[in-house]
């Protein structure tokens, strides 16, 4: 998960940021290695060439690191995109190529998944996808189904242009939220289920252009934003 | 949550049936009282005038406790549906009274909530509402979700009244979720939840109608059948 995104921006990026940047790579090296519960911050902070202190000045806790988690899953998720939708036109193939991507980046790092979400099902945990903390990693992958839509033959009204992306990355969270759980080999029923809900979702975002759908698709999304997605007191 | 059940109920229960009811009772008792870590299987034999090893022989943990509150709570939830449905006609008003009453009879619970879904959560787990084990409770509740629709003025096609309880009682489990969750005094944001979404549910099942939309219902409930519900093999 490392390579790509230290390689082509590591000399844009300030000390702190590439020493924070190899804090998250190592930890994620290593639980996948030895599994999340078998990980110690001093492992990580020794692999990683970095004093315990200075381990814990970036990552507050262990359990922060499952927000590095998700930094990474989305910058790698935003760098495969144009690879895995290219040439695909129809949005149920470009929500599923998507869908399968994000899996594909994931699955080395499923045996951890229940801590991971453990800690982020709570929408009131800094660590879950809702959270103001994570906003950054959210609006990465959320404009990842903006293009998945965009560049799509399917065309929506500007209203719903604005609402729709954010709606299919709560299909994705969906789709996380079945693969954390999934005991099957591969996962292999997660990606099913991507496949199999895929078109289901482009018949819908087809489908709100219809007048009386509209206010459906719009108190949905209101929905979201009152309930889920969950702001710092200003 | 105990008295109504066991009191009208007893005299048709075996003694074997009484004293697994009586260890229920004693037992969302405790976990209300002391919490659910802070009542052990030993305490709840003792309450329940039983020795450990019979209460293990009801219960194999304390964790299948868990699915005694899942039962008790769809029992009570059918018992005050003629009740909390009296007289109410629209069925956003009929979805919202039945969410209602269910966050009435689980808020006492809530501080177990966690540990609650941190075991049911997996829908492979003996312990989810979508599990075979489960199934006995799960249809009384897609029933109770059956006359929620049917004493309503909303008129559904055949096919569809057979489909939309579950898709109702789907979205109770969605509720449910945010409820576990929900850190609001007396979870009153689960209850705005309930009542912000019992006239968009509502909405919902009366465009089921729609020749258009007919397929995605049908296409929903089938993935929730190959995806969630669990069944023992055959």
């Amino acid at each position: 998960m490392s390579s790509a995104a230290s390689d082509d921006g590591s000399s844009r990026l300030t000390k702190g940021e590439r020493t924070r940047q190899r804090i998250i790579d190592v930890a994620l090296e290593l639980f996948a290695e030895r599994g999340y519960d078998g990980t110690t911050m001093r492992a990580i902070a020794a692999e990683a060439g970095v004093s315990v202190g200075n381990a814990y000045y970036y990552f507050k806790s262990k359990e922060h690191l499952i927000q590095g988690f998700y930094e990474q899953a989305t910058l790698q998720h935003a760098e495969l995109a144009p690879t895995v939708l290219e040439g695909k036109e129809t949005l149920a193939e470009r929500i599923e190529a998507a869908l399968l991507a994000w899996l594909e980046i994931a699955g080395p790092y499923h045996d951890f998944a229940g801590q991971f979400f453990r800690n982020a099902a709570d929408p009131s945990s800094p660590l879950s996808p809702f959270s103001e903390d994570s906003a950054e990693s959210r609006e990465r992958d959320i404009a990842l189904y903006r293009e998945v839509l965009e560049g799509s033959k399917t065309r929506v009204p500007k209203d719903m242009a604005e609402i729709l992306p954010e709606m299919l990355w709560l299909h994705q969270m969906v789709v996380v939220l079945y693969w954390v759980y999934d005991g099957s080999e591969g996962q292999e029923k997660s990606k099913e289920l991507a496949r199999r809900t895929a078109p289901l979702a482009a018949r819908v975002v087809a489908l709100s252009r219809l007048k009386i759908l509209r206010p459906l698709v719009r108190q949905g999304e209101e929905l979201v934003r009152d309930f889920l997605i969950t702001r710092k007191p200003e």
